[in-house]
């Protein structure tokens, strides 16, 4: 399969930027991770004054065979009901999306069920009837994940047509933190203990039994984690593999990639599986209840910006932090500089 | 000293809004902090759905006799160059108060150095030239400390006028972590080098010689730790009390105060000194650079929402939350229930 090519970080844009933040009318440094986001920003878009106008949510959602083991506290239909609530604007990301004044685009890739092909607002680019269980053999076919990772793509340059500044990416998906604990698993080496939480509300039973239906599914499938389209296509997902698309094409546009909670977080690991430089094109926003979330950012590099007790997902963290990004861009476009202002300089 | 009485947080409509977030289409508790603020925002309020729609930032500026000791990195006259900074815009303050869509009000409470009376945008409620030097004898006197009071308990009246669902408070004065730092000492009892930081950039030395400062100005005063007001007249200031004032006049209207950095969390400090039952309407914002924040915030029950490594002051940090805020106040006004979405609840 074939990656786009990704630019590399702009160091002139990230310096200039540096430089900036120290001119302007505040202590030096005194706007802490406002100022590193603003460099950031500056080395990612290449322009040492980013702006941050165009804003989008993707959602990605899909079905998981795993649901079947009994991983979730809440019952398979609900993917297709939350897609349906996602429509009407009743779902939390979209009211956070409207907060923020982001777009929200909603992607069919694997849901079980079938929607009315007619019903407007989604984007129909179902894969697959979700994934098979992978507690039996491999979640999806290496042409699935593949196929998977181009909607992704496709979406993603859909959103950009117009231009697009920021995006923050967001999963719906019964069961879908098994597959992105498994991944976490695989792909750092620890226990799958050590990277498994309670999704959405699992009792201590139910958390002891997701973490032995993972350990089997990984001792089955034996992903190898130098291959991350081994272990996505065995241990993963599909709406994990489109959101995986979804960084990969951003990178190679220069578009900011806002990593929302774990189970994109999962995805992004997939990304920079695949294309290494996509790394360079992420933030991290928020931590999750996730036990597993933290080490993801590890290996990731990524320090994530707030840390709200969240566990949601649907983009829900990522687009909240939103706001900080664009005001580290305001900050930086906006302040006066202290010769501007004739404020007198340190010292 | 007459206090406006402060009505009792809203135990039903808290509660109300508890009932509500475990009906909204999402795993309950899974917006963590976001659904504690929306509680918190409905006792507040006296209103189970409480809406934030007009907000304001209050900047109170002042300037310190304990300057001339050489406990700040920049020189004293930076304080009225930065009120001109903020009546032009320029500052980081304007930059995200316009971000947040937030008025912005700016008092000369007490700058050394006088403003053109005619200055529009500004308001002059100057209750003295600065603090004196407290490393030499009170700061203020009770009356300077009460008057200035009373001026945020105006700016507050003011403000609200036209109803205001949220304000954050904001200061402007150099070397006001010195007083702000005596005031953590005096009211939680700890070592002033425990609660004393390096404000807008000491060094090393320069760090050990503010401590020295304020352990003179606090061994020469005696300000008594169970009388806030002496605490505030001795070793704080005027933009201090003056967002005390702010504080009481707010919380007495039921309006929730996002409590900035270091010096507001001061300010709040005597606040709830003197007005114990201001407490119930305060919001922690962020956690600052600054080492005593952390104590303030314990002392004072408050968890930020927020940790930047912010240290600039101004209501920052504070305005930054605001997005916070609002989005725990939308979310429990417009998401769907698990009724009316028909999405099938856990089980």
């Amino acid at each position: 399969m074939n990656y786009p090519s990704i630019p590399p970080f702009d160091l002139d844009a990230a310096n200039n930027a540096r430089t900036r933040q120290n001119q302007l009318t505040k202590p030096p440094g005194s706007l802490g991770r406002l100022e590193e986001i603003s460099i950031r920003l500056a080395g990612m878009k290449a322009d040492p004054c980013p702006s941050v106008s165009s804003k989008a949510v993707i959602v990605m959602a899909a079905d998981h065979g795993i649901a079947s083991e009994g991983v979730s506290a809440f019952p398979a239909e609900v993917t297709k009901q939350m897609v349906m609530n996602f429509l009407r604007g009743g779902a939390a990301v979209n009211v956070l999306a409207r907060q923020a004044g982001a777009s929200l685009t909603i992607v069919d890739i694997g849901v079980a069920s079938d929607f009315d092909p007619s019903l407007s607002g989604l984007l129909h680019r179902k894969v697959a009837h979700g994934t098979l269980n992978m507690a039996r053999g491999p979640a999806m076919t290496r042409t699935e994940g593949e196929k998977a990772i181009v909607v992704g793509m496709d979406v993603l340059a859909g959103a950009a047509e117009n231009g697009l500044d920021l995006i923050a990416t967001g999963d719906m998906g019964i069961g879908n933190t098994t597959p992105s604990s498994a991944i976490a698993a695989v792909l750092t080496g620890l226990p799958v203990a050590a990277v498994t939480g309670r999704g959405t509300g699992l009792t201590d039973a139910g958390l002891a039994h997701k973490v032995k239906v993972i350990e089997r599914a990984i001792a089955l499938n034996k992903p190898d984690p130098k291959d991350a389209m081994d272990v996505l296509c065995k241990v993963g997902g599909l709406e994990i593999a489109g959101l995986a698309g979804v960084m990969i094409a951003a990178a190679a546009r220069r578009i900011p990639v806002v990593v929302d909670g774990f189970i994109s977080t999962a995805a992004a690991m997939i990304a920079v599986g695949l294309v290494p430089d996509v790394r360079n094109y992420l933030f991290g926003s928020h931590e999750s209840v996730e036990i597993g979330h933290r080490v993801m950012h590890k290996h990731l590099g990524l320090t994530p910006l707030i840390n709200l007790n969240l566990r949601l997902g649907e983009g829900t963290g990522a687009v909240l932090t939103f706001h900080l990004i664009e005001a580290a861009s305001r900050i930086i476009r906006e302040m006066a500089t202290f010769a501007e202002a004739g404020v007198r300089e340190q010292g």
